[in-house]
């Protein structure tokens, strides 16, 4: 287990040096300096390999995945990201996996001024867990809990590719081969909407990132907000590459249910929506409104004006009228 | 999968709700009001499944010992704990366990109001990261790097015992039948210092916890604060019951090399001795001084004044002149 504590060494050749770090890496704890009049926002998020990425994933898409994951998790609170801890446990050491994978995970950091702060090396089954910090203004935070009825529904991004490429990496999909990297870099390396999380926080009535598919992520907010949805299948924005594989039908289900898409979730009241448009401009994050609030308890779809059916597992495939 | 989620109901059953915390578990983070004038104190530690505790230890001494081994690194900071992230790697549902699992977490955090602020429930191989928070006063906490030549070395409670469970679990030694009991509870459910951590903080010139045996530990400051020490092996706070079931001899080795113990490491200069003993009188917590730190860069170690050698194993068990 000696090994395992040089290991350490891969995790300090970071560059970035926060001020408000007043000790980082290497005693029992790391020390951050009191922030005032800022919230301080946390998560936590674990990929188990096999699980939450295959076991053949590169070691610098699952660095910076694992690292993605939880910014997105910030972005969707509105946070600047601010300090990680890395608990990270590994069947074996390789050096090289190792300089990949914290490849991965400080270019990530470096582009959006994050420091590692601390975490442990353990040896075990492949897993990563990240416990994320970010700070928001004193009660300028958003949350799942305060969308309204009438409230206009946004996501950022495309929908579905990561489902696509997972589709395709396990065989059951075959994507036109000049498409696959382009689709396989949605999985691998998700870009959290952090800068338009920021940019939203005052405009947005709640927020969530997608992570268990729009419908199941919907659901939280609708459940956390006591509201219903209705989606306009017709609005999703789903890529060329999924829409030429798939076809519609398919493809719109994937969007729906799909998956690892590290997208922002949002909703807006009317009066908020130019103000959130002209403050995601300078972000140059694309967003579509693709639905409204409303006071049902239910999440309802419809295409072409028309209402169709979704079940737990997607939407019910439209019926041969539809057709 | 979806199961997974209904377990996070496990996770909500706490008494524990402190004021600063804004937003607790459910949304995609915890938010966390400022604290003016206060350090934040921040530690990882992940126990894996039979490298950390054996895969038939309690479900309750999991959880308890999960907790433990953060709040004393906490503790070894001087700082106050406050706020817990929990990310649980579960092979399956087992609605027992858990009950059990959550009973030893929420116990020791009630004990010192910490609260459960979020976390991550996936599947795979048993594993648990727990990322804990407190907090200093600013500018207030111990770490490694302070000592002295001329400090005072000290540790509370006592050694080895934890290390003497894992070898009588493991069958490598009979402990007297009336005695594993109290001896395996000093495995399982270790006692963070956190109270004496608090209490010498003002006093110590540095602080480790014992995780990986004391002259490991004991290391990590001297090379931290680039000093030596020597360590008298008679003054070596040792329990009857390991007395009784090594001997002199192997007892003084497992007490110098066992890990687990949780017990705090620190040294004191001489003018602070008197403030720390009497700062450490309300805590009820025994410490003992078993030696001093020098000048040199080395670890030595005497017993009967007279100089013993110890090698990266321990020390070097006594020539046939020393018996």
């Amino acid at each position: 287990m000696k090994e395992f504590e040089l290991i350490k060494h891969f995790f300090t050749k970071q560059s970035v040096n926060r001020k408000d770090v007043v000790l980082g890496i290497g005693d029992d704890c790391a020390v951050i300096s009191p922030i005032e009049n800022q919230n301080i926002v946390v998560t936590t998020d674990t990929l188990v390999a096999g699980v939450h990425f295959p076991f053949d994933t590169s070691p610098r898409a699952i660095g910076h995945k694992a690292v993605a994951v939880n910014l997105s998790d910030l972005a969707a609170m509105g946070a600047k990201p601010s300090w990680l801890s890395l608990a990270i446990t590994l069947p074996d050491i390789d050096e090289t996996w190792l300089t990949e994978f914290c490849q991965g995970v400080f270019d990530l950091c470096e582009f959006y001024n994050v420091q590692l702060i601390g975490g442990d090396t353990t040896q075990g089954p492949l897993s990563i867990t990240i416990t994320a910090q970010g700070l928001t203004p004193e009660d300028g935070y958003l949350s799942r809990s305060g969308a309204k009825s009438g409230d206009w529904l946004y996501v950022t991004g495309e929908l579905g590719d990561a489902a696509l490429a997972l589709q395709h990496i396990t065989g059951r999909v075959d994507i036109d081969a000049n498409f696959v990297d382009a689709i396989k870099e949605k999985l691998d390396y998700p870009k959290p909407r952090v800068l338009a999380g920021q940019a939203i926080r005052e405009y947005a009535s709640s927020a969530i990132d997608l992570s268990d598919g729009l419908i199941a992520d919907l659901g939280h907010i609708c459940q956390a907000s006591n509201v219903g949805a209705n989606i306009v299948l017709d609005d999703l924005p789903i890529s060329d590459i999924m829409l030429e594989t798939l076809g519609k039908t398919v493809a719109i289900d994937t969007a729906l249910t799909g998956g690892d898409d590290y997208e922002l979730l949002f909703t807006v009241a009317e009066d908020n929506k130019v103000g959130m448009e002209t403050a995601l401009i300078n972000t140059g994050v694309a967003i579509t409104c693709i639905g409204q609030l409303n006071g049902s308890a239910k999440i309802t779809t419809t295409i072409d004006n028309k209402p169709v059916s979704i079940n737990a597992q997607g939407f019910e495939h439209f019926s041969k009228d539809d057709h």
